[in-house]
């Protein structure tokens, strides 16, 4: 045991990139790989009710900490996963899948061993998840340190997936520690280029009357969140993506609210397509977020920040990094002091009659009142159905870091992912949003977070099935239609030694109560709320209107 | 609505091959072909709780049914259930996987999708499931239903997983009716090649003291049964691998026991090993099923019947169908007469002391009460743990159909798979065998089962964690442990209107008295059968110590 082998070399490479939990669910193939994660003084095993769950752990885990890894077995373990993979590569977040395989041996003979086709071809499922994934390798003895360090290295420089499959033999073949830290990231901007583009920038604003600045997800997901705070801290009126919230503070001087395309609130959607000069930083519009490309922004006023490129009307400015070319907007900004400052905020929500405590729980009272038991640092996970379009509708306090998954938009995602994220960033309070469909997909993980004491506060919608399907199509069909669980029940069961709290709600009042509770609880807080099954988001209803029309147009 | 389009044309396709069940998520990119699966007269939307407990279900169905349905929706939703189509595609089970995709206008404009990878290539998931698939197709309006009746065919003929793509335009294109039936499967017997294999037969039989028959799942994948039971009836010594139990009677005379190579019971070992003549039908060996290949079986003295041909020594037949092949041994024996048979069962179940009612249960005698509370014509799944290996040690009566996944060996498939097997087979009572660990990884078709009113009889082996993982390697490490959940209180959870019964028992006596009731039960009974979490069958103990050695070998 005291040999220091490839797995060893693997996990502390793992360890090097900030990597303290490694999501997974064990197979005899992984068996002795994971003797060594119990024996490693800085990465903790955290097992999964099921692959798929550890997948969506993982996820969440890298979409607070930079990168997540997963461990898996061959065939019917990896091949369980593949959906998070998939997920994690759409929705461009660093996760390694590490999968134990047969033994180099067992592989050559080309042998019907269990977890494999029988067919004796063994790279079926590497050749699969090259599809999902930024860098692959199938290890062998003689290089294995050498394909750890370039897939790693892909997965953290790309900020995408990569995957290593690890027969069981490579695993506990001797290998030398690593000598040198991992390679840092190359240097992207060439010098020339960026000072042309502030020099394009500086023009450009000269001549504007008015600027604004739309932000989404790949700014988080590029490392360039501090460069954007530095050009909003001039006050110009900005906005974010659905998807991209966690980028912007929803309480800052000229946040205008989230740019939905048409489905935006007026304010929101003159400001930035009708300033004069639109900074757009890591937007990729999607179906979801774009009310179905319903978004009018005019190229020649934008300036469109990518990862390594940016371009200003019909220029091309590359190679040039996102964090750098934000950066130069930020020191041309500086020159115009508040030229552009926006002091009053258009939308800021309006003030609403408070409700009766009876009064019968609806989507729009339930949004609001957890929006407003949400507090300074919250990680929120919203699941990608009412959960997610009814905070929509809502101001997030300063601080709180919120996400969902409207680009890959697997239901019940969210369960398993606030594991992860609670276990990231344990300083923050994880709150989780839910429809009960959603959580019927991935419930199993429900105990894994009772296991690891998560001091999650999970609000599961309750309205008997897929309401987001429903005002799609089929309203009151029976395929929308889930089966009935006891949410507070099934908790218990999953709680033996009863250190949670469940508690089902269906009036204002109630909810209220539940969500003060859970304030003051110390351990896992479960809500069931109940409200009707057509009752929906008015978000959402504008977004399945244009759903249910691109899913007729032939 | 009553235009007549591709959706309806697949569905009296798969209604015309037998197909009474559709199961599967429903996603926006599938709703409008659910309507059409909703006013099928013949078809029953089965809504499951996630993708994977889907694919689980259509294979258990097909394994009872002779093919299986499954709808997802495109990227989440085929992804989530691809290691289950892979399982089948091993286990040679004919599952068709219909996907519903975003429309041909979509795709064509390469957008940025929910559920696609947002990099506008539509094809990734297709290329994924062509290496789990024997047929796959993306259709499109001008010849959907030819591509339909191809793909259909391939798997009814190969008997192998398929896959269709169908975009959402497409599934609401308008077409014709099947005008004539889907063609039946080539002939593939030579008739001369038939009369040489005979005459070879009876050729070795004249010259053979002893005869013996070994046969295995394929007998029963392509519907060879009948012709293996003419075989049997006169009476030869005869085995099943574990994979195969279901194809022969264990209360036959001739029969010997499973054949597991080295790790046999004695008797069945010389008579398999040591017959003048073997005949195999179907028998496909992997490591988990012959004792990591430790079988003795001289080629020389085989007759090796396959799919679609036959060898005997050195000498190959082909084309020639196993059934042709096995009717035409049957013609030989029959010129035999009694001549083989065998007609003391030399490994008949040794009867055992019955226990005190208060002894704590262990493996032993939970395998033991389990085989005597079964009865003829029930339908009985063991997941690929304790629970297939401890009923390897008990006689099965007359017309029990027993089915376990000893190749993709996947746990946690037989809980879903137990949903698809009672609704194909509603005459058998529905008996699954399965560990706590395993039924997290699938746990909530548990609520689907409840919702089905299907009255199955669950074992849960509550043995706090992965025991088949433990004997193999870490058996007492914490990555073999899992989170600790009531069983009964989490079927109270998903049944609210109280249909069921849960029962935690430790030991003999109560475990008898819960089956005991279980036998008139009306509703789904789940018995939590607490043993020992060091305890394992003795036939694990054999193989886990070849698995353990062969995941060592490099």
């Amino acid at each position: 045991m005291s040999t220091y082998t490839v797995a060893d070399y693997l996990l502390d490479r793992l360890a090097e990139s900030g990597v303290r939990h490694l999501f997974g669910v064990p197979g005899d193939f992984t068996l002795a790989f994971l003797d060594h994660v119990e024996r490693h003084p800085l990465i903790e095993w955290v097992g999964c009710a099921n692959e798929l769950g550890a997948g969506y752990a993982a996820d969440g885990y890298a979409r607070m900490h930079g990168l997540g890894a997963l461990s898996t077995t061959f065939g019917v373990g990896e091949l369980s996963a593949i959906s998070a993979v998939a997920g994690s590569y759409a929705e461009h977040v660093p996760v390694l899948h590490v999968v134990g395989a047969p033994t180099t041996a067992v592989q050559a003979a080309g042998r019907a061993s269990h977890h494999s086709l029988g067919d004796g071809d063994f790279g079926h499922f590497a050749r699969m998840t090259a599809e999902v994934t930024a860098a692959q390798e199938v290890l062998s003895a003689t290089d294995a340190t050498v394909q750890i360090d370039r897939v790693l290295t892909v997965v953290r420089h790309r900020r995408l997936p990569g995957y290593l499959l690890i027969p069981a033999d490579v695993s506990e073949a001797p290998a030398e520690p690593p000598a040198a830290p991992l390679p840092a990231a190359d240097v992207v901007t060439d010098p020339g280029v960026l000072a042309r583009f502030r020099d394009a920038i500086a023009a450009r604003l000269e001549v504007a009357d008015s600027a604004a600045v739309l932000a989404d997800i790949l700014v988080a997901r590029l490392g360039a969140e501090s460069a954007l705070h530095h050009v909003l801290a001039h006050g110009l009126p900005h906005a974010s993506l659905l998807w991209g919230r966690r980028v912007v503070d929803e309480t800052a001087p000229g946040y205008l609210g989230s740019y939905l395309g048409a489905a935006s609130a007026p304010g929101v959607r003159e400001g930035i397509e009708n300033a004069d000069l639109l900074v757009m930083a890591g937007v990729q519009f999607t179906d979801l977020t774009s009310g179905f490309f319903s978004q009018h922004i005019d190229p020649a006023r934008t300036v469109d920040i990518r990862g390594e490129h940016a371009r200003i009307g019909d220029d091309d400015f590359r190679p040039l990094a996102m964090s750098d070319a934000l950066d130069a907007v930020a020191a041309v900004l500086e020159t115009h002091r508040d030229r552009f400052r926006l002091d009053v905020t258009p939308s800021a929500p309006i003030p609403r009659e408070p409700l009766e405590a009876g009064t019968p729980l609806s989507q729009s009272a339930l949004w609001h009142e957890v929006a407003a038991f949400l507090r300074d640092g919250d990680t929120v996970l919203a699941d990608q159905g009412t959960s997610f379009y009814g905070m929509a509708g809502e101001r997030l306090p300063h601080g709180v870091v919120f996400g969902g998954q409207p680009l890959w938009a697997a239901i019940g995602f969210t369960l398993p992912a606030i594991l992860g994220a609670a276990l990231a960033r344990p300083e923050r309070r994880p709150v989780l949003l839910i429809g009960d469909g959603a959580a019927q997909l991935t419930i199993a993980e429900l105990g894994t977070l009772v296991r690891h004491g998560i001091p999650a506060v999970i609000v599961v919608v309750d309205n008997a099935g897929y309401t987001v399907e429903r005002v799609i199509h089929g309203l009151h069909e029976q395929y929308n239609d889930i089966a009935t669980w006891d949410w507070t029940a099934l908790l218990a069961a999953m709680d033996p030694t009863g250190t949670s709290t469940g508690v089902r709600v269906d009036t204002v009042g109630a909810l209220s109560d539940a969500l003060a509770t859970a304030r003051t609880a110390t351990g896992l807080t479960l809500v069931q709320a109940v409200v009707p099954s057509d009752d929906v988001p008015p978000v959402l209803a504008d977004l399945a209107a244009a759903a249910a029309s691109a899913n007729r147009r032939s």
